[in-house]
């Protein structure tokens, strides 16, 4: 099991015959498939695949399947993502004060959990630092405040730029990023604590206990420009009673907070989630 | 545990001494207590009290219980609430078009397992006019269209009195009661197909399926003038994906609705629930 | 969406270009691929393959499909089920003196979310028929007692064989089918009233209330000669508290009991299940 | 909220009035009650109690608190404890190989969440010395094999004393302590993987697997001379799949288990956990 595939994510029109020209196109050239995963959305009139197949026994090598995914992309006007399992994502951590979702994801980097390399850890302010000491982290201290947001901005794009940063992921970092900095680095997961479209922005256990809600929820979601508006990749809900105050929400909200991200970074590490027309489709 | 028993709900300001005041009172008169749930509301200053205890022994007949509790919640500025457990509360059905929830309340009403008396439906299509024959139900139709809107909700409110209704249920009655009715008429649960404050108002599945949630809720809550905005009682979700179309949302959705509409009832029909400021404790 | 479609089932050792070769198959036929799922179980080497395809423009006519299917399976060493869309299958439920399950699938029935046909219901009790004229449902009464139980089975499978059932559900039947029985119709599938393989058996609630629990549950699972030991389908849960008496258990349990069984015949129904190794695949 | 209170719990045999006793003692000695809570079990003829009033302004002291509440408790003929919020319970965690629940744990406590002391941490492996380390634990290791079982645990139980130990937590521990060592120290809460009483014993994820569920569970427990079958606190479950392999299943396993131990922590911590008959009620 533990032996390396290549991963193709393809959205492209859809039209009959597509199944059988993929898995085609990998029996072929002496792949044996892993996983195929196919999904029509009729609506948008497009077909979304994810195929993992062995590359042992494979007959091309990386650059050459690199080469024939873009043509057999082009030819079906479509667009096409090419992964292999054992090159390890590089992902940046950013977060605030809160350390909950930072240490759930160092600790499960760490223990193999979530495949990815976490060569640095950005925040603005201070207190995290210690605990990345222990995970032997680079911890970057990147002081946030209006004056200075796009001096930082620029300073974070370098950092990403600097190590190779594929995905940057939001761990309760509650900073709004501008939409300058989503143009020149548009990777980018956040947790949002609140079951989305409820509560958007600021604050949102603090209305969930207002408006007197039996659930609370958290969201993990790509970052676009329009606030807590991008493509959901997993949400879960905790339940709260009248007993709750709002003290008691933000708990087991961080319980909800951190299996929902760490999920949601599995999917992505994994290449099973595809995103097209705001949403995801999500192969697992 | 069948025999009958009396349950008070009491609202009042906050202070020390006010569950010994009040068990004292029910075991001073002979009672046993079989459930005593309190709650302080710290930002309001406010304490809620729900207490049952048996008939069967107790000193006091229910016209004297009664005059007590007026006066024990007059000393306390309080509001106080007073049931029989043996007294069915009557109950009103509004329904439209979908049979689901209005099935599955006929259903466990009939079996027993909601203590309540439904003497009629009131619906604005005759589509489940023969569901309701064949659980003996009166079936009254009132079509409700923006030219007779007054004139239905009239008729609406004329049959309530004369029914002696208690509560109205809207089991997906899709149509908005109007301000006046809710003056004339203000004890309401309703079942709105969506985890709220999500999609409040009209389509909220087709609203979900837009945003790619991937979970879907529906929520039992009070009625108030302001739409789909009043106390929650209870609310349940189910997990949908990308592979779910809007149909599959609303099928998945039924099951969700009625879950959350019958617990609701229960809750209420119990008195369990207790309702202030815009919100409601439930001791279950 | 709504055309009909074909459905392959298919189970054959693994090798290599499987999905290459079905996927080719159904489009070298002029057939467009509604849904394909694969899964391969490593442990047993057997690959598991679902794909459905649209009927209307393919090549070959259902008496053709199956001929080709057949010799398909055969060169796979495998074993094939073909299954068109809109052959409704007869379904025979099976029912004692509760009512919640039974009530649940004929309704779902007739509202077209359980896309079957239910010929006739067989109880061993009469309460259920009154319930079962409100469908226009032929109901059997087949009392089962020690002294008569095989002429009593014998009856029922005289029954499922003149209404041609392809399945039959035991929706509460609270009577175990002899291994005579199960060979002579092997196509059931139950609903037990616990979290199986917990509480298998008698009296699952009394048991679970006194092991004093915090989640109880139900399975659906296809029948097999030892007790509750079939291939599972699905499982849901309720949770439960000391305040709950074994009744609020039975209570709680009903509405898990017929939401289990209701996804249970929906996935069957959809020929989403594919039993394998004493276990199902579901491709949901 | 923050300031110091008293908390009682009783267990006595039922008869009418105890409310009153219990909330009039706390009243005419000056305390404010912030948490009532009772239940009854019918069937045992017991009547349960959690009292938690605060300090502040009352008028006895901690000695002649808890001296009245030997002298209730006796008059009753029940038993009684006393806690106080502001005494920190000391806890010593046992752990073996696995992390994840000890960090969690150890998270918890350091952030205030769980409010207890953890004085130590024994293992029998060395492999969480680091961690404990970090977190400023003492760690002692104590190799655990049949021939020094006797011996490690004598040396265990000295531990446990001389570091006042109140509770000790089986935080993936995977040995089972003896008889004789639960005589000696008998406040032990476990963690099992499994939905308990299913999968008792070792390799549940492996069994389950098995069996094919489509659930899992992690069950926190008292432990007691009987494997596994100790009272429940807390159950939690997780959903898997056909495509879930045993290792999918225990890794998803892991999120379940520290939750669902974490919670069961939280709950005996704040004293909402009353042990009868071989089972909890759980005032939470």
């Amino acid at each position: 099991m533990s032996s390396s595939t290549a991963i193709l994510q393809l959205i492209c029109p859809d039209r009959p015959g597509l199944v059988s020209e993929l898995a085609g196109w990998v029996a072929t050239n002496g792949g044996n498939i892993r996983h195929a995963d196919h999904h029509t959305d009729l609506n948008a009139g497009l077909f979304l695949s994810r195929i993992e197949w062995d590359l042992e026994g494979f007959l091309l090598n990386r650059d050459s399947i690199s080469s024939a995914i873009k043509s057999l992309a082009c030819d079906l006007s479509g667009e096409a993502q090419l992964y292999f399992s054992d090159e390890l994502p590089k992902v940046a951590i950013f977060a605030s004060k809160q350390s909950h979702c930072l240490l759930d994801l160092l600790w499960r980097a760490s223990s193999g959990e979530l495949q990815m390399e976490v060569p640095l850890v950005i925040s603005n302010h201070k207190d995290l630092e210690p605990l990345c000491a222990q995970f032997n982290v680079l911890f970057e201290y990147v002081p946030m405040n209006f004056t200075s947001k796009k001096e930082a901005e620029d300073r974070i794009i370098k950092l990403l730029s600097q190590y190779h940063i594929e995905i940057a992921v939001l761990a309760k970092y509650m900073q709004i990023l501008s939409s300058d900095f989503l143009q020149a680095f548009p990777n980018v997961i956040n947790i949002h604590h609140s079951f989305l479209p409820a509560f958007k922005g600021a604050q949102p256990y603090h209305r969930a206990w207002k408006r007197g809600v039996k659930l609370i929820g958290a969201t993990a979601h790509y970052v676009t420009a329009t606030l807590d508006d991008g493509p959901i990749i997993e949400q879960t809900i905790a339940h709260v009673s009248h007993r709750d105050e709002v003290e008691d929400l933000i708990r087991k909200g961080r319980d909800t907070e951190r299996i929902a991200l760490a999920r949601a970074m599995r999917l992505h590490l994994k290449r099973q989630v595809i995103v097209y027309s705001g949403r995801t489709a999500v192969f697992a």
